[in-house]
């Protein structure tokens, strides 16, 4: 067994980095799920339990006592036992319910099966259905109840259910192993660096922990994108970079609008011109974005479904159009492989999502302590020159008695590159 | 200096370790400050700051953005400066008066020459002059206010003006150490172990880490005691031992309470007789937990004057009395050597202290997050045998609307010996 785990844990590393569901910071999450198609799916054969914790840790006022039911799932058939001091992985939660990211985590019920060892997935508080004060909509009312959403708070809810788990099971020598992928595999390395007595390591997969207080270029994230297309093809980069411009020409004419929403295929009614114009540029980013994110080599379904290699297959069609050769068909053409994979969607449907009364968890977080840095663009991008990040979380929409902590991530957790 | 570095290190370690003040755990703590002779001392040439910190630093609901002024001392006299990297030296605050705690800490303004060092002493908050609420009054009125007096917010307190102090001066790459003597020293701990990207090292003395949630024996506390006067002399030991016996004997004969009272002076109105029991006997107890505590090689004014190797003094007049050789004259002339080396008190004061109205600030940690772990007493220690650390905090001491959290330290910090 001994040669055998280090083999096998490259292995776990390379299937999560391929496979793990892509949650990442707050806009750029901010992408609707067409699809949850793994959402039923059950893997492994868990209990769903609930362990009472504090609403607050670290403080001792009164309303600090106030508890709440944490959901968490336990699948212990494969565990070898605390005898045999088998070891116990635990899946940190991110925004989604709980169950939703097990089915997407299929590996956690192989890897087990290797390694004799209990499966743990902790649900995060506040999301799915570990919500404090009772319900949603007392949770989510305001800044006082919401003000217990944070990651300091969710890694010490991990080390507390670990710690009694271990108790409970009289596990006391079976070594820890979080997991997690997207935001939860940042709170993977974080719980790591904070809690080293309780887990023994962290497999954190595609998780972006520097990408705070500007410790990477504001140019990184354009950058990585705009490589990656055109890596794949030249033509096609040219192609989309310049297509931003002749779009914003048609728009500009009589009719541009009603023309480029025919061309794209909007679902009627359609938005009104400028309005289109930040709709479909939006439309035709997050294809960009998303697509360079899911770029597996195998059928995805994760934000969308998608055939294997979607940024060659949608470069295929706009280098090599089948029907017409202007640039709003080449371009159609590639939205089509990513919205459109299964062939079911008629047309775009451009209409704004219903807006929810109360702020949601994921954009607080973005409000408070995951604070989103500047994103910029350089010419040579594939975005369009005044690209904003349009889908970036406006401070306008946050809550007027909380201010962000933009450096609160750096100073807890590190990362700027320092001689100490 | 390469090679001279860690010399010097080892040294200031023994420096510190036999040179710092004791501050322990709550009760045992509890020593009234008879004497504070270095309380004016100012120790090296140091300017008094303030800094605006978070009342709240994990948490994001209104009140938590609440801030209070921080003091901090600095010393830059020495210091090699930015450029040179040269090393930042922080003394973590511990529940006094932060100007109090730089008086008796010379070592740092000795080392600070050596390494080229800025200095800087920052105050814990709710102590000294770093009061949340603009006065101690309304800091310490309740669990609401008191709630946020706690390590974590302390150590973010710490991590927060050592990060900001550095971009201030512009010193990203000179190396913090943290140091920390008693209840400090266990907090210079665990900063090393929650911000090692903030302190590359720690330096603490005298600071039990491990006197939490059960890591060690119960007996642990009396034995240590025991076997340290036991190694300075047996008879001593002995005659400690059989004393309590004889005291009680004495207490329970008729006006027994009146000539215990008149063989150990002290001073008018005498307690009533129960009474007298507990306070009699508690000015041994501490007096033997003290000078063991302070059994320096040389003169100390930490708790109170002692002469240079307390123990071996006390029990030289115990094992070689001058005068009588009863009992009661034998420790009376050890409880001199240690209540009134100066030998300016004519009688002991065994009166109350006045109760202040609200909690303190000592006290609220031992109720919430810094319990005390049961001490227990082996048959053959040197403490009475109904010894219940009666100086130990009581719950009922305790506000009713916050319980204790025996298990959070250790989740927090770790310390249970496992293979994780």
């Amino acid at each position: 067994m001994g040669i055998l785990k280090p083999i096998l844990f490259v292995q776990v590393l390379l299937i999560s980095l391929f496979s793990s569901s892509h949650s990442l910071l707050p806009s750029r999450h901010h992408f609707r799920h067409h699809h949850h198609p793994h959402s039923h799916i059950v893997n492994g054969s868990y209990h769903i339990k609930h362990f009472t914790q504090n609403l607050d840790h670290f403080d001792y006022t009164p309303e600090s006592y106030r508890t709440f039911q944490q959901r968490y799932l336990i699948d212990t058939t494969c565990w070898g036992g605390a005898k045999k001091g088998s070891p116990i992985f635990v899946f940190i939660g991110d925004q989604e319910d709980i169950q939703h990211t097990a089915g997407t985590k299929g590996y956690m019920f192989e890897i087990n099966k290797v390694f004799k060892a209990m499966v743990v997935f902790i649900e995060h508080r506040y999301y799915g259905k570990s919500i404090p004060y009772g319900s949603k909509e007392v949770a989510y009312k305001n800044s006082t109840t919401l003000g217990y959403l944070n990651t300091r708070q969710a890694l010490a809810d991990v080390a507390t259910l670990v710690t009694d788990l271990k108790k409970n099971v009289s596990a006391l020598d079976s070594p820890v192993v979080v997991f997690g992928s997207g935001y939860a595999g940042i709170m993977a390395t974080w719980f790591r660096l904070k809690y080293p007595h309780v887990a023994l390591g962290a497999l954190a997969s595609s998780a972006p922990i520097l990408d705070f207080d500007n410790m990477v270029s504001p140019h990184s994230f354009t950058d990585i994108i705009t490589k990656n297309i055109k890596s794949e093809s030249e033509s096609c980069y040219k192609t989309i970079k310049k297509s931003w411009g002749e779009f914003e020409k048609i728009l500009k004419q009589n009719g541009g609008g009603d023309k480029l929403s025919k061309s794209f295929k909007i679902c009627a009614p359609h938005p009104i011109k400028d309005d289109l114009h930040d709709k479909l540029f939006g439309l035709i980013e997050l294809a960009l974005i998303y697509s360079s994110l899911s770029d597996y080599p195998y059928e995805s379904h994760i934000h969308t479904p998608l055939p294997p290699f979607p940024v060659k297959r949608m470069c295929e069609v706009i280098d090599y159009p089948k029907g017409a050769r202007d640039t709003a068909s080449r371009i159609l053409g590639a939205l089509n492989i990513f919205y459109n994979h299964t062939g079911k969607s008629p047309c775009f449907n451009l209409t704004s999502e219903s807006k929810s009364s109360g702020i949601q968890g994921w954009k607080w977080q973005g409000c408070t302590e995951l604070v989103e840095p500047s994103i910029k663009n350089k010419n040579d991008s594939i975005f369009p020159p005044d690209y904003k990040h349009q889908h970036k979380q406006k401070s306008s929409d946050c809550p007027k008695d909380v201010k962000p902590r933009p450096h609160s991530i750096t100073t807890e957790f590190g990362g700027h590159v320092s001689l100490l």
